[in-house]
């Protein structure tokens, strides 16, 4: 299944971001796992465990580090700036370190369990090094960028430091929205925008910005990054509804069974007509109900049906496409290497056309 | 009681501190309030709960916003460097910033319940809000720095950024030595140097930075300031077991009831001799028995005779007056107005001799 459909698709082959991805994360690993060594023990340990390179016990382990979609904008960002890629790998490291600062704090704070099919660390080590790991790893995206000694190391740790507000301000949010009956779907796109949208947007800009490249050019980028962020979210929010487990490596109904408030929910809520409001009265009284181990497959499926007949699954696919397009859009605010800009697009097109 | 009695306190008097604390106060707070204002609800509540500015029901209140070294020294360290006072305020409010970031965080770790007489704010508001409160206030920081633009802030972001890693590892360290049954001097002094003598050092450091000092009486300053910050820590372990609960607003025995691994009980079972090997048996035996309510007022009053007897008390003191002289001789390493010498001189003293 591809998730929204054809895209622009003319530029890069899937296998060539494929190559793209494989450079960034070549590129860049080792320096991240130079900065992870820093770290007094016991962090430096539960920080690799994070990461997928040791197992429980320390023992090496081969890590399933992510799609690694933000080194790769870093790195090509940089280019686009007429540097060479290396210049964005403090950017790459960095904004790799914010993230996963907030994956293990977020997965402390949601409780989850689970994170690329591993215990995640809180369960593992427990909540103290989960937060204390956490502060470390944001700590020292600043002081990979800041020990270049540079005006530019100083203009990116700005922009990361505003998209790492943004990241926080979106959890909260999302804290927020378990609690309301209702969110809106400008709220919910908002949420997402904080959440997934500012760190990517940083991800495209923080290469460009250590490469030298202009304020504006730099914001151009950002606004590629933050709605390629809002495209992927929506890809995102689609297959944790209807994407295939073997896929996805996560259970059938993802989404529904964590009762998350995704676009595909909101939209279907926000649509009115038969079938949203039967929705509605489902997920109202589902509230009242706090457990739902009972429910079985066919009242998951009841719900999705629901959802894709008020028009949920078909707005956010249309959401997914015209994000794509302002991201694209936004390439032409800058002048770069016509290879670069097709990269970036080829990206972009991988993001939203993809089944896990 | 002074605790470690006479220091040099030909300079400033204690009045002349306390003017110089509140001055600090009176220029820091509004833009650190304007600062946390910025935050999205309800992280904006949640912090100035923290800070004391308003009560659990989001009415104003009165705070008891802590001694407020740290803006002092960060404004008179500017002054150090030739540089007005309120150069050095965006320093001082990042200082704080951090700080209460590590507050929310450890309060959280320790399961501390109380915090200034008040409930902490995991206790009110619940984990999550502590930990992503905790997490915007550090980015708080380094935006409040960084958005001044120039070079030094850079360099200023670059130092509080290190001293931040320095104490995350200190309270790693701790929680790590809580599952030790013994720990040397020299670890708990790398531990309380870390948790205590690294921030303080940043503030004493920062606002010669934004001022535009070298980076040689930059680190003059750090000396000073981590040195000081021994001291104050060596003080605190003092006032922990030998306080005056109705100064300190502590229980009495605090730390002995908490069973912390502070300066004067390492030091005693460092000692050798009877006393030494009594309380190291004593000790022994409380850790194999994890709950300390049965205890009476009189076997804390022996733990702490054994201490005093083991010689841990007086080493505690001799320990401070040692850090308060290299302190203090660092502030001839640097050229600065001589009135100025002799207020930080007079800080240090107050930081030494203070009964809470």
């Amino acid at each position: 299944m591809s998730a929204i459909g054809a895209t622009r698709g003319e530029n890069v082959t899937a296998d060539g971001v494929i190559a793209l991805l494989e450079n960034g994360r070549i590129l860049t690993t080792p320096v991240l796992r130079a900065a992870v060594s820093r770290l007094a023990p016991p962090m430096d340990t539960v920080a690799s465990y994070h990461f997928g390179w040791i197992d429980q016990t320390g023992r090496p382990a081969v890590g399933d580090g992510g799609k690694a979609v933000r080194p790769a904008l870093a790195l090509l960002t940089a280019e686009a700036a007429g540097a060479p890629a290396e210049t964005g790998i403090p950017g790459a490291v960095a904004v790799e370190l914010v993230h996963n600062f907030s994956l293990l704090h977020d997965d402390l704070i949601d409780g989850d369990e689970q994170r690329r099919h591993r215990d995640t660390v809180w369960k593992v080590h427990g909540p103290a090094q989960a937060i204390l790991v956490g502060d470390a790893l944001f700590a020292l995206a600043n002081e990979v960028l800041l020990e270049q000694g540079t005006p530019e190391a100083g203009r990116a740790t700005r922009r990361l430091t505003a998209a790492t507000r943004k990241l926080i301000d979106g959890q909260a949010q999302d804290i927020t929205f378990e609690h309301l009956e209702r969110v809106t779907v400008q709220e919910c796109l908002d949420m997402e925008g904080n959440k997934t949208g500012s760190l990517l947007a940083c991800a495209a800009s923080i290469g460009a910005v250590l490469g030298g490249a202009s304020e504006a050019d730099a914001d151009a980028l950002e606004e590629y990054g933050y709605h390629l962020g809002l495209a992927f979210q929506a890809v995102d929010d689609l297959l944790g509804i209807w994407g295939d487990p073997a896929s996805t490596g996560k259970q059938t109904w993802s989404d529904l069974r964590q009762r998350k408030k995704s676009l595909p929910v909101v939209a279907a809520l926000a649509a009115g007509g038969p079938a949203s409001e039967r929705l509605g009265e489902l997920l109202a009284a589902d509230a009242k109900n706090p457990e739902n181990d009972a429910f079985n497959e066919e009242e998951f499926a009841m719900r999705a049906a629901l959802i894709e007949e008020a028009g949920g699954r078909e707005w956010t696919s249309q959401e997914a496409r015209r994000q794509y397009a302002t991201a694209v859009a936004a390439l032409d605010k800058m002048d770069m290497p016509e290879e670069i800009n097709r990269k970036l697009v080829g990206l972009a097109d991988f993001v939203v056309v993809r089944e896990k």
